[in-house]
């Protein structure tokens, strides 16, 4: 048991710039880094909406020269990675600008990983070697979610296998994220609920820890996710409230930073258990979250009933003196959030049955036990898939 | 009145090392940048304390070649900046190494913005120019207080005149901050308080606003105001509480780096009030800001009823529905947090009387009225210093 705060570097150069409007300023702002440089997205949505063509607009005023590769979706692929990474390389492109959500950037870290890379990229995900140089990525961002807009890490799907791993480097960061609120205003609700569960879940992560003594970020932890809770109720009701998906846009950002764990153990093995679900059913990310973080909850409170009860009561404002009782009502009040979003709180609720949850454990815990709260091997694993059956 | 958030852009590029014994690494983290920089530093406590000692011994081992310039003192001088900047050029410096609290690293921005500018550093401060390609600054910080080690700006008093004023731009932000509590245990109980008051003075600068629903940023500062209260009474208590001087140390630099000002308006009236004072009469900051911030508290909270009784009640934990009462309840309390510091809250305790009062109300208005929350123009700021008085 660790008691005092851990030492730590943080280290965020991403320059957020935030705001209505803000994204016809991308040309000027990529002009900084690059001349010559690789337009990433996803399915035709930025073309419904016209934000592609703000984009091209504004790259082409500035006299940016680009190539395009979109398609990217969600659980993003390494086939996809590989195909831009060949693109960069044949048009000696040096910068690479995501627009789109967690996918979309996640992708486009890989392929700035990659391409300079003389070996495979999926080497990064494997941990056979560490991120060198790679290109610069920017961002316009279009989902508040995954928090990749100024976070050092990616997720990519290698579909031989189905596997889900993630890569990280504060070299990774993108050099800037543009953040506009007015384009989530198109997002159906079901995708806002998601994202809302995606970033809570990543202070969840955070929040959960043997590290004592972390007060400010504790403080911050409980103050983002009672924001979160508030503003993403309002943007499910409403997508075009635009100060409800300005604070939703911001909190996903700063839940995944770095700025809320630091000093502190990290836990991040519901996110791994996630993954092999969401690997195995390509299920969207917050979903499977929803359905993961309340079971993991159930099998570790016990661990530190304590922190549970703190968390029930400064997160969820539980009014009850017992540390139980506290603890487990604020599991409840976990679960009903979730459901307050329209989201699945059960695997059955997901259509989604036993089958696999041995298969799955296995791969979690591999190539050792997960999780830092409390650690969890492919034994533990399978009881809270159970757990999460409903 | 703006009615919601506002654009905003956030670039904090510093790189945060944080942490037990980490100034030994000073050596290899200014080598990524430097091979000859200027050593700036303030009175005898580094030598005393061996700190000055590791130090070199730390840049000697990394093959670095350094110039020294010691006697920075509080409210740092312009004499001090100048004498700087003639260093480095004769020396060819291209970096400086801060090692100490604000004063050390406001002086050594200005150091830093100055030499490579061909007119009179004095220019940034009366804001005749710009500040542009400054060198590069690295920090040891030695007190949690002033916040300089994340943040843009910088606070220099011209001697010629007593006139004390600030400059920032984002390029003036330091490479590296090295923060190790363990270097506040040897700081006297008085400017541990001193630190806590200004920090806390930093949020409420930021927190009293006329931009609404900024409801993430909000929730922040509240949590670090909380911390900021418990956290510096146990350092007072025992300066040798390395989990306390941690959260302070965090918390003060957390403050002022930005993140707590997101996307709203802030005031800083007290900061400039303050600024007059303490040019005047030479006493330190946070013994200023301990006094100013409740007289100005006092002065504007029926501007915004309601807002100053969200602060009595979720920074203080007020219990009280009445709104009028819970904003002076929480003024009030504000008064006993920093008198529990075994700080003076009237002038009079700090053996200043009224003589000067319009003189500095001129020129804490001058060029024009001070404060966004509430302007002030300088028959306000009398009548703020008339209630300072005690």
């Amino acid at each position: 048991m660790i008691t005092d705060m851990d030492n730590f570097t943080l280290h965020m150069p991403t320059k957020v710039i935030f705001g209505r409007g803000t994204e016809t300023g991308v040309g000027q702002e990529v002009r900084k880094h690059s001349g010559n440089i690789l337009l990433h997205y996803g399915g035709g949505s930025i073309k419904r909406t016209g934000l592609y063509d703000r984009v091209v607009e504004s790259l082409e005023k500035a006299g940016i020269k680009f190539a395009e590769l979109g398609g990217v979706v969600p659980n993003p692929r390494l086939s996809m990675v590989r195909k831009g990474i060949e693109l960069c390389r044949k048009e000696g492109i040096d910068f690479i600008l995501a627009v789109g959500g967690g996918s979309v950037i996640d992708s486009s870290k890989a392929i700035a990983a990659g391409a300079p890379y003389e070996g495979d990229v999926w080497d990064f995900f494997t941990k056979k070697t560490v991120i060198k140089n790679p290109l610069k990525v920017g961002v316009i961002l279009t989902i508040s979610a995954a928090g990749s807009e100024m976070s050092p890490s990616m997720v990519i799907t290698n579909e031989e296998g189905g596997r889900k791993l993630s890569a990280r480097s504060d070299l990774s960061r993108p050099v800037f994220s543009i953040l506009n609120p007015e384009l989530t205003f198109t997002l159906p609700k079901k995708q806002i609920a998601y994202g809302s569960a995606d970033m809570f879940a990543h202070i969840v992560e955070r929040y959960f820890t043997n590290t004592k003594n972390v007060d400010v970020t504790d403080e911050m932890c409980e103050a983002v996710m009672r924001s979160i809770i508030r503003n993403s109720k309002k943007a499910v009701a409403d997508p075009k409230d635009y100060d409800a998906q300005a604070e939703l846009m911001w909190a996903g950002t700063v839940a995944h930073n770095g700025i809320l764990g630091t000093g502190r153990e990290e836990d991040w093995a519901s996110h791994k258990i996630e993954h092999e679900l969401s690997a195995a059913y390509d299920i969207a990310h917050g979903a499977g979250l929803a359905v993961i973080i309340p079971a993991w909850m159930k099998y570790v409170y016990k661990h530190d009933t304590a922190r549970f009860a703190r968390y029930g009561r400064n997160v969820f404002h539980v009014f009850e003196k017992d540390d139980e009782k506290a603890a487990l009502m604020g599991i409840k009040e976990t679960e009903k959030f979730f459901s307050s979003l329209g989201l699945e709180t059960t695997l059955k609720g997901l259509g989604i049955g036993g089958s696999r949850f041995e298969e799955m454990s296995r791969l979690a815990a591999k190539p050792e036990p997960i999780g830092n709260f409390v650690s969890l091997d492919a034994g533990d694993i399978v009881k809270i898939y159970r757990l999460a059956l409903g």
